[in-house]
């Protein structure tokens, strides 16, 4: 049996429309037969940081940290044009009128097409992020670095950095 | 005979220095032989988008995203420093200077030099853009979607996500 | 013997945590055996750019260019929150805290390690830098365009651009 071509996509940033480019590929490509990974980073892990309650980080810095970046889902924006929410707002509306999918919808539907989302466990640190399971969703399936992630992409037929 | 070898670039970005660099890319690769496909989405249709003209959207939401969300090759900003105007306005004299082409002439270069431009039609609904050719510059060849930009990243020796 | 599988990463942001991202991959890249390129253009030119004595640039918008931008390794600021410099220097607390190297400590090892470090020529001048190997530090060790960019991406097992 051939194997499987990979995706293995790299998401540094927290921005609202590079987190859903990032998914509507990861998505596509599971459905098109692809073993797709993603490896958040930086921001990117503010997308896959829990929802609710607070995460319990040691240290003025990492409290100041979390304070200004409380991360999750639901608290993403744009890049531009955000506004003080106005913008964001404005898109998520656009969004609902065409059916794409949230970005908790999409976390759901990847994990359930067997998409990979792993957490940097090198940028936890300097996140202000505890790099335990714990810190992240429960799709969230491991924690990892960047020898991990590259890795991967020497064996995918696409990699791409977002 | 070979088959060229393939290059895919994604352009997420609507920034000045962002699309430069994909245009720089894709009229380089061209020169090189390779077959070059640009694939626009969210803030990177802006740069495809027409100059003239009001695009008819409907509803309030899409007119209000289209009058804060203007668009057009010529009215691109420096991510950084654009100062009001002032940072954008110094490095478009540079770019001059250096005698760098224009956006609006590496669109035409890269279209005479079988640059393939495709806009992302599932964006184009969040983006409050309507999907037809009409929206954008008659150098865009066509409207496609994320499985086609993967399809074609998957034939590429060279994929970037801009 | 078998050639070593190469990595080339673009470099176009000059926003501290990228930087960081693209050493991190580079120096890992290294340590695994792999033949590493970094190629910095636009804003990426500022993480290279030497930290001490002014550059010498002709003609006004060069000089106004350098007098806001003025660029080296220790003046990367974080891309969000960094809030007159405070998130950043939060930042910079954390990586001490964890151990992560700094800019110059990585720029130091990946040199060390072989990676090769590579500024782009093509956008020196719209960045208002002069082309010479005099604007950048020592560990810089040569400059190149697009095409060698290309000619490297076709050749390697592993592209990103941050």
């Amino acid at each position: 049996m051939a194997e499987k071509e990979k995706l293995t996509i790299a998401v540094l940033s927290g921005d609202l429309e590079r987190a859903l480019a990032a998914f509507m590929l990861a998505v596509t490509g599971a459905s098109m037969g692809m073993e797709v990974s993603m490896f958040f980073t930086f921001w990117g892990l503010n997308i896959i940081k829990r929802n609710e309650g607070s995460i319990k980080s040691k240290g003025l810095m990492r409290k100041m940290l979390n304070l200004i970046n409380r991360g999750g889902s639901r608290r993403l924006k744009l890049s531009k044009f955000n506004m003080f929410g106005l913008g964001t707002w404005v898109m998520k509306q656009l969004m609902k009128d065409t059916n794409m999918p949230s970005i908790d919808e999409f976390i759901a539907m990847a994990h359930q097409m067997g998409v990979k989302l792993i957490a940097c466990t090198t940028t936890c640190g300097v996140m202000g992020l505890p790099p335990v399971t714990d810190t992240f969703r429960s799709e969230v399936e491991s924690l990892a670095g960047a020898a991990y992630f590259l890795g991967e992409a020497r064996q995918s037929k696409v990699t791409l950095f977002i």
